[in-house]
């Protein structure tokens, strides 16, 4: 971080403050490339035209895995026949079988068994095809298996929070190169999870507003569907970071119906397509961000899930561990015209 | 993250949280090899036994350099003599010429002038030389060196917070090979610094105990010297994460003396002999955790500074972006013990 290649600076360095995270993002452009020019330097490439011989999320090799907790079968539903496997992780991080824990003490240093569940979403049979390349009525069966899973999660009593999380390439912490996605259920509520809607529960009661339904303005739009918008937030952490936001006031990602999902996976692919075009295929995180299930039966006023973005183009380093600070070699407004100005037709 | 090389496991996951952030980490051995076998794939190779032609830190080249700061002399201080360089960055993240920010709202959105300080510690004149290859009081006068810029700092009154870190390998952050330290002054002081503190605050005031004196306990020792203890701390949010910690309750680093700095020098540049033996010249930052400028002047009884290591043997992926809890595959204890041993005479 000491040095980098660098065209004269066009803006001066800038500090911002979001209203979700209440997190602090230094924008620097003199450290940047052209919002145009930014590539990653580790595509993660295509998987071959074929099946890998020996991924066990292939099509035929069911047995292989973990034990299978529901699959959506397609076209006439066939033996062996499905579009989506959710299974269990073979090294999950945490134990379905320990003993949840009774109590977390609010505060000071606890620890508690390691009860939870990690599961993992096949998002397709066929090895070459990325979450992207399904048609937009697939993603959002994507979608709806994540929000089946949540509500089976929500019934088990112990489970606090569940995390959707999606790593693409080995970057961004995906060993297997099958598309996936994974869905972790806690037996708390993380403390930064209840950071977040302690800050926006406090901007709330500040301004009567809610900091998602406000964050939509038109210079960080990149897109906008019937129910969703996809922005690149004002204090974005990672250059060209997009969040697609629900355009109602919506607590829960579990809520979404058929249509909002085939709505959501629409705009998702797009997204995703973009960045792979403009970014050369960088690694990249999604994650969805919702409330914790107690609170997810009532909408409150500042509880607004949404669904994270991340392509993994830089390295965080000791400035953004020690401060929580991070650098951004990229404005959001710069960004957002870019993405807005991809070009998926050539 | 979805699968992983794995023996059977030895022990069960176990979800902790620290005293100091406040922050959840799984444990979770049955994703890990053995805490002995833990090897970077990414040694960082130790630059050649000659000076890069082309650096600009080597000795000799100064004139390629942002303007010095400060230098340290050694010897005889003979013409361009020089042991440690402080000096501008090249690239700043922040300006130190731009207007300081007036107000900060303390809640919401916000944005203000890029206004800092981004300045870099070249450790010594000599290429190949690292942090820890240098003798215990030179690596005591770069601790002082750090002391005498944030005193600098701190007399700038729109400097609120000095971040200390050095980044050591291209995916921990660093550009540059030759050894060197960065120090950030920002105009804020970071939201998650003040969480930090709020949180031992929270803790003292629960307690009565400081989170950092009480933390010292003997199975997550390594080692210690008159003044300082180095420790895996109870819930490492990195595997093989070592904290050097003062043994009094001291608020802050700056008020490092000459003796302690020495004192400090032998037990971090052993710390990092072992992980380097340890874990195969691993890519790490360390940080220096200190309290806002504004506090330094008075030791609050919950203000207690450390240093951080943090080997990246791994990858921050999605469930640790989206939730804040981290997955560490090795247990404090363990790792505890493995770098007790390592033994650096071989």
């Amino acid at each position: 971080m000491s040095s980098s290649s660098s065209s004269s600076p066009s803006r001066s360095s800038e500090i911002r403050r979001d209203a979700v995270f209440g997190r602090c993002v230094v924008f620097s452009p003199a450290r940047a490339r052209r919002p145009s020019d930014f590539r990653s330097h580790s595509p993660v490439s295509n998987p071959n035209a074929s099946s890998k011989p020996s991924c066990p999320f292939c099509i035929g090799r069911e047995d292989e895995c973990a034990p299978e907790i529901f699959r959506i079968v397609g076209g006439d539903g066939g033996a062996g026949e499905w579009k989506i496997r959710v299974i269990e992780n073979l090294y999950p991080a945490l134990q379905r079988e320990a003993e949840p824990p009774k109590d977390v003490p609010e505060l000071g240093p606890c620890k508690v068994s390691g009860f939870g569940f990690h599961d993992v979403v096949i998002e397709t049979p066929y090895h070459p095809i990325r979450l992207w390349d399904l048609p937009v009525d697939e993603v959002g069966e994507v979608l709806l298996a994540y929000k089946e899973r949540i509500l089976q999660l929500s019934r088990h009593g112990s489970v606090k929070y569940v995390q959707v999380f999606k790593n693409h390439g080995a970057s961004a912490g995906a060993s297997m190169t099958h598309s996936h996605s994974q869905i972790i259920g806690l037996p708390l509520v993380p403390p930064s999870v209840s950071a977040r809607l302690n800050y926006t529960k406090e901007v709330f009661d500040r301004t009567g507003k809610c900091s998602l339904c406000e964050i939509q303005s038109k210079d960080i739009l990149i897109d906008e569907t019937d129910h969703f918008s996809a922005i690149v937030p004002f204090a974005a952490t990672y250059a060209f970071e997009i969040w697609i936001v629900p355009r109602e006031h919506i607590a829960d990602f579990h809520e979404l119906d058929h249509k909002k999902a085939v709505d959501l996976g629409g705009l998702l692919k797009l997204m995703l397509q973009k960045l792979s075009k403009q970014l050369n295929d960088p690694p990249f995180n999604f994650m969805i961000h919702a409330a914790p299930l107690e609170l997810s039966a009532t909408c409150l006023p500042y509880t607004h899930w949404f669904l994270q973005i991340v392509p993994q183009l830089g390295v965080i380093g000791g400035f953004e561990i020690g401060s929580g600070c991070f650098i951004n070699p990229v404005f959001p407004e710069d960004a957002a015209k870019v993405l807005r100005e991809v070009d998926l037709s050539t």
